[in-house]
């Protein structure tokens, strides 16, 4: 995002003001903007995918549940929670697969429970408030993730990500890629191969325009390709963000990354994830018990932009997921700092050294 | 092919006449075919993959060879000899991997010089004649490869395969789908994945279309998902076809064929090659002796059909081949049966065997 310097989503304005995101759809033919002023805005914003990666969905839930309220007529508390409640659920219907949509709705309904009964005027800027501050930790964490991940990226080296975990999925700067942001601006010299990521191809669309954007050397590739490119020699590292990680270690992401993983252990390639710690689902013990959202065969059938490559009545797989396991990941990057190995007890204690088991 | 029940290539008519083949990129939109009636028709359409496959291609050189020559104004044989080697280093030009075309070339050029000093007229319909028995020598090597490949399809299991190595691919009934249609008339019940092959897709324009005309159970699905369907179980064999062998058993074949071969290993799953002993290139001792054939950045930045999917200038490294090592081959299926674990010394005996080293 360096050459536009431009955020993917951000508020505009006070609690009149609006919602401001960048049209995703339309990326790399167009770059244009678009107002969300109402939640009904937002509700089709997510569902389009104009705004979409896991920690953007959580920004976009918290900004869209200040727009669905902000006009609530409610004379008091109880009357403007049933409200915000209407709100939440309606934004929930968006995508009800997107972990990170149920944590923003979540959060800013406990923080509106908690401020207790307040004028509705109150609650509403106390709301507005909360989900600036979602947004400000969300870029917080991409710079902690970049940091910590540039360290593992070494002079010289070629990285393979997968998918778009940039800046476009974030608030700010990305997961994966804020390894290569940070990298990038310390003076690093590396180089990145992007898979086009079939069948949305977000690594093509996203990926390769943001990484072209900061200036970042960055090389295109089908999918089917990532093993060939790492038998040459040209991989040193895998970066790739995750949607949900296990108690384990074992982390879904984008379908294709699993190959990627298996790749990269057969060709001896280092395999990192770089996902903040909101991203672990510690109640779910290892990754078969990660739901995988099926999509809609016309994906498949379809190229991303344009016509039909298939029978048009073709049966079609389409997982938009798949989980790794954890032992084929060298490293989890969080923003506290790198889980080598993960596994179960290496996660926990994790999670224990930076205050995270808050229950124990 | 069954449903159309129209060969991929054939001649038409006597030494006036012309080759005519299925437009194979506007496949399965529209089924359309187009007549070759120079060698430069004949040079575009093998270079624009409206033929492919490494059979088909054999065939299209020797056609190919007859269009250029028959026109020939030479007078003596040692003039049509020239005439002849202009012809055949133009058409080896279309396409540098594809030995299958070198193959084609040498037969009709060893053929033209063994006829000896004979009148031009004379050669010119020589060379047509051996251009169908290559065309007829084909067919019967479709039927065989299927006969030895089908015994290694279980009854209910799934097979994966990549590309399309079908009738499309040959002059009748393709390698690896070879064994698919002689399964499928066997009256075994079995279902096939086909990985949709970017960037060109002909795993989801052509192998899916002829398993479904076939009535063959197929479900398309994206090449960074073939990790997935063998992590889940799904894929009990994997058979794909090969551009050019080597004495090792090393194996060419379209680009994402390598990481199949890797993924299959991990997951314990036999990796089949169906291809004809014209494949093998025995004077290149291992794979890395395959040259691979770099193309147009444009095919990756674009779906197969329709826009741009990244930015327009984004760098692209576009292969169209891979070499999968002899350690990641089950078995190889030629005409003459299946060289297990190939490595040199078992090629060579399977060639010894055959009379195929007749220089021995």
């Amino acid at each position: 995002m360096t050459a536009q310097r431009t955020d993917t989503i951000r508020w505009v304005g006070d609690l009149d003001g609006r919602c401001r995101l960048v049209e995703q759809t339309l990326l790399p033919g167009e770059f244009k903007e678009i107002d969300c002023e109402t939640q009904e805005d937002m509700w089709d914003a997510i569902k389009r995918l104009a705004v979409r990666g896991a920690p953007a969905i959580g920004v976009a839930a918290a900004f869209g549940t200040v727009l669905g309220v902000r006009n609530s007529g409610a004379t008091d508390a109880a009357g403007f929670l049933d409200d915000l409640k209407a709100t939440t659920e309606y934004l929930a219907s968006s995508r009800p697969t997107a972990v990170n949509l149920f944590w923003g709705l979540d959060r800013m309904t406990r923080v509106a429970r908690a401020a207790g009964d307040v004028p509705v005027a109150q609650l509403k800027e106390r709301l507005l408030q909360e989900s600036k501050t979602i947004w400000e930790e969300d870029r917080d964490i991409c710079r902690r993730l970049g940091k910590h991940g540039a360290a593992l990226l070494g002079e010289g080296e070629n990285a393979l990500t997968h998918c778009n975990a940039g800046g476009l999925a974030t608030a700010d700067y990305g997961t994966a890629l804020a390894v290569f942001f940070a990298a990038h601006e310390q003076g690093k010299q590396f180089a990145v191969f992007a898979d086009e990521t079939r069948p949305l191809n977000q690594g093509s669309r996203l990926t390769a325009w943001e990484l072209q954007n900061a200036g970042i050397p960055v090389t295109l590739i089908c999918d089917n390709m990532a093993g060939q490119v790492m038998k040459e020699g040209r991989i040193q590292k895998v970066f790739v963000g995750a949607d949900r990680i296990a108690a384990n270690g074992d982390a879904a992401n984008k379908i294709g990354t699993y190959s990627v993983s298996v790749l990269a252990k057969h060709h001896g390639v280092p395999f990192y994830v770089v996902a903040p710690t909101s991203t672990f689902d510690m109640a779910t013990p290892d990754g078969a018990g990660i739901p995988i959202e099926q999509r809609d065969p016309e994906e498949i059938r379809r190229g991303y932009s344009g016509g039909l490559n298939a029978p048009a009545d073709v049966d079609v797989y389409n997982p938009a997921f798949d989980v790794t396991p954890h032992e084929h990941i060298a490293g989890i990057v969080t923003e506290f700092g790198v889980i080598e190995r993960p596994d179960t007890e290496r996660v926990r204690e994790h999670f224990r050294r930076h205050g995270l088991l808050a229950d124990e």
